[in-house]
């Protein structure tokens, strides 16, 4: 369904060709201040050519708020948010729509509904996405606001051009402990944190898209100064609940936190995170964070850290050899000029749903510290 | 929270000390030839020390239908199962446990509910796995009298040992085609189905035992004829819930569908699965099957497979240097003799939660296949 | 929350000052026929003023479709609707936002977000109706095309003046048997089909509003052409879910459903609707319907009706005694005109929230039919 | 569904003929005292034969817990109930059976499930209500603890012979300040607290009996002390999640709040509840009480009150003239001696789906408290 969340809660609407795309985010604290100003950013990240945080000059995709704020502060009631979408016609059907795309929706959505709509699809596509971030930008808000909590994703591999993502190297859980946003963007719309990487990450994407082709990569993210105890056992664990948000956006094909997939091959001797007294901080911290920021399902009060690897993307003006709806044989080669990678254009969205199943996660678990702190 | 399902919805309850586990599954379908020898099997298969589908003759772990069924027949109405544990006791407070075990849920549980329970942390144990294993015995029965669905899980990874799991290579394609529980099985405990890599993995785990240390492993599975058309956009995708699935399970860190990480490199011109149209099944099939059964959050009538990691087991006896809940720094050393490497006790879970999503939405598509055929 | 349903699911937002009130409707089948047109009738039939459902020529609260249809046919995604506030801007704080108003949800909405807006309030207004109207007119439009099920409300009782709902009475059976929203509509905007009681419960309106005061009265609605077996046991059982649908509606303050609170007093020999094979139909009927059209929360096929009592308007021009938020005591009347009774404006809401509920049993119970129909 | 509340979550299990009957109940603060002794006197008030809290001397109907407790006190995860039936065995089929008993479940659960079980019908009756009841105790018992909340229902009505509860009068109005349960009991089982009318009731009851005849009647509930702020608008308003409770009651047939169907009748000007500043609490209260304590959907700190009708008993030993599943016309007798009336045994069950709501809502309504302190 297009609902996630249960105490904070967002809706979303929208396909490629209809009139706006949007959302409802109920469940949003009262009396937070809140204008387009602080949902605009993420939504301008999102946009396909842009890069940087600090030059919206794009006049597109602009969020208009419709509800649930007075003065610029929030109601508690909910707040809903609409994009107009620039193209509002559905597109005529052409020869190529005989084809259902390869590795695309279409199929999948015809089997589905029954239908083959030019918009139908739309909703399996990227601009689905835009209510996730402006909905996000706002669970950010709260979560900052509530103890300063920071979530930066970045890219750390395109193609076969990776940077370290090794979670048992002490470089990378520093980089976990101090990439920012603003470095992230600083390199460019390549959104990779190491120079020396990101060049060749640009190069392999010209080399796709040199031969109509495209090419897939992973994002990582991190998140920062969580209270401890989110997370919801047994089946709503804190990561299983981050892992549905991930593969529900489009083009994602899994999750890893923590060690992962690599961490498999590590001896518990080793991958134990061992306990110590931080003094600072009055309270017991982990010397290692292989578990990345979560044990049994909760927060442990660590950075919380995971990959997600997005495939290439199925739309490519190379020619493909496939079938019609109706079962015959075809060339297929999809017309005008396709972004040979997406994954850069990922990280506002995984950002996105990472602060939508935190927001949700510590509303819950405030209400459980209140239970056990009134029963005897 | 402790449900999961819409339609065809889970309860579990218990952990390690108390009278029972168990579950209450909602939703099953009237009129289905139901026993509790429909479930023993998959229970006995999650048993320590269980190999063998074919000799359950441990008498452990016994479940009893509560309700829901008369004259071997279900009823439509929630059907209870229950399992006693066999130590009923809650243990005496020692020495030991003025620790936190590293990487064990002990310290989240105590963070989120303030209590250091012997049976807290034991909802985050194994034990609880029980009421989803028998539960997901039930949706099994119902995939498979409607479509012939069939579900098998295998040991594809333990620490540094794989077998062939590439996506992209026929063999193993044709593995997914053909594998079976009986072929898994017949393996012995290990579970994994290449004959060549299962005795290194025995002696890999068996290397870890002897430092009285753990290891992990990869599980893979594999869903067969399902149905089109199964998965809900754009939050309810199937690999959503079925990542969301997985990582509930204790120990996982991880979720990869079709080419998963792999298939990042690979460019859209490889990695995309064209159609052809099958004469036999009159319909369309795709040639290669990279995306893993799903386009778009639906499936697509391939074969849905995914892999999912476990990380070592947190309890070890070797001596590991941590802190107390109060602080202070000290020697924990696990007491008893501890399993190594739980991976291949994952399979039958793995399996249970896979057939727990597809049953929901396999009822949630046929209310929608519904209202698309008495609309015009 | 402000979403509703399961399968069929609505999501409503706006307050009477922000730019727009709406909803998103999930769930909606594909390939339906749809457009404004078929939604703004009853949005019209709500608007203050309004009384035919032939005459629309207001062109206020005009209904947009945001999504969700293309060519006019339903896609099977979400269909956003927006409605544009005329009057955007909050008010300014007068003297008057001193007070909470008596019986208003002013001081409840304070305690819980802690916010005293003029739009706060608004949430609790009817104007938070909109979306409901708008998206239970879609779901008319489905439960219409599937087994030609007629949803009917109208006003049996306005202050002391009623009008016969006597379920044991045969005359009121066949008006539920034969009452349509044209008869309804043809009285005037009183809306109570009865002619020799509308004329004295305009008397009685206008008796109040002469007073500077204001009235109550009593909405019932019948549900004909339903199909068996919708409801889910055990706590959502088809009264259960209308209970909580017309309890959610503003100022309604209970629910009864068949022979309510009258039947108490009638002895079971009398109440129970004993069956009979009706040739022409091919089915079992009861020869009674004091059960109102369900049994143990499941519809039998009979007419489903029910009464929905709503409050005396607590806004009133006449002088109050009262406190200010501070505790002050004070004197309160409220500026402008205001409606003194709004129970025949509540007609289309009743539907629209029926509607909904029905919608959402109905896709569920195809899905438990299916299930059955597969199993053995 | 099986599963009732959000944040506090009970789901139960069972029908008459099964082994057992519970349910398990997820959310239940941590760190909580209980123990069996806390649940078995609601369980023992639900018995049949049963009057006095204090003599609970019946050995029947014994709940034991199964987990979620440890040392007495709870640990945060759930708690699994469980209650043996007496009778296990499904009866076998006779000539009874052909009939669809009248206003009973027999034919819709036939419709529904396309069963005709023995247990069947029995998920529709009386048995179901214990796993409530049960999990109503642990409401009940965190609700007392976080504000000494006290939750009473009475009968005030049995067929004609009705006791006052007239809520613009101001002796009913004390009678809900100061009723307790041990005054309820004290009348015996007719659990009438006025006992002028009490009598009368009783002498109704055997006039019905005698006549091998069933009665209805109407049950009243009072809470107090329940903090401000309780109920989620728009579709989730407390009075809604009440009545959906009261209406998932067996044979319950409406739900009023306050004033309710009475208060139709009354002008604005009287039926508002002014309010004024108690010094004694520190707190804006309301001179009269007519909206039941309920505001826009949110607690307002007075007393919540509601009434909640009770049809006459379907099953009855009197001749039936009625037709088979088959169609065939013929006369149903009942056998066995059967309650003529079931009011005063749904005093528990009453109170115990009053309390699932509150528990719920408090959650809730904690969670939002929070989020309003930390944003600005």
């Amino acid at each position: 369904m297009s609902t996630f969340g249960k105490l904070f809660r967002v809706t979303t609407y929208g396909e490629s060709h209809c009139k706006s795309v949007g959302c409802i985010v109920d469940g949003v604290p009262p009396g937070m201040s809140l204008t387009e100003a602080d949902i605009q950013p993420q939504l301008t990240r999102r946009r396909p050519g842009q890069s940087k945080l600090s030059t919206p000059r794009d006049e597109k995709d602009r969020v208009e708020i419709q509800s649930g704020t007075e003065f610029g502060k929030t109601l508690g009631t909910p707040i809903a948010m609409m994009i107009k979408n620039e193209d509002q016609r559905p597109h005529d059907y052409s020869d190529m729509d005989k084809f259902p795309r390869p590795s695309h929706a279409d199929f999948t959505y015809s089997e589905k509904y029954g239908i083959k709509a030019s918009s139908g699809g739309g909703r399996a596509s990227a601009r689905e996405t835009i209510g996730r971030v402006a909905s996000g930008a706002i669970a950010e808000k709260f979560l900052a606001q509530n103890s300063n909590v920071e979530i930066v994703a970045f890219v750390t591999q395109i193609g076969e051009i990776k940077m370290n993502r090794d979670s048992f190297d002490p470089e990378f859980q520093h980089l976990l402990n101090t990439i920012t946003r603003e470095k992230v963007d600083s390199m460019g719309p390549i959104r990779c944190p190491d120079a020396s990487v990101a060049g060749l990450m640009v190069k392999e994407i010209e080399k796709y898209r040199g031969n109509k082709d495209s090419i897939g990569g992973v994002v990582t993210c991190v998140v920062r100064n969580l209270p401890t105890g989110l997370g919801e056992p047994c089946f709503d664990k804190l990561e299983a609940m981050l892992a549905h948000a991930m593969l529900s956006i489009p083009a994602s094909k899994g999750f890893e936190i923590g060690s992962g997939f690599q961490g498999v091959s590590v001896p518990g001797s080793k991958h134990n995170d061992p306990f110590y007294f931080e003094k600072e901080t009055n309270r017991l911290r982990t010397k290692t964070n292989n578990s990345g920021g979560v044990q049994g399902g909760i927060s442990n009060g660590e950075n919380i850290y995971f990959s997600v690897p997005f495939k290439s993307v199925a739309t490519i003006s190379q020619e493909q050899k496939t079938a019609t709806y109706d079962g015959e044989e075809g060339i297929l080669a999809a017309k005008g000029r396709h972004d040979p990678a997406v994954t850069p254009r990922a990280i506002p969205i995984v950002e996105a749903m990472t602060a939508l199943v935190l927001a949700d996660a510590l509303l819950i678990q405030k209400a459980r510290d209140f239970s056990r702190s009134v029963v005897h």
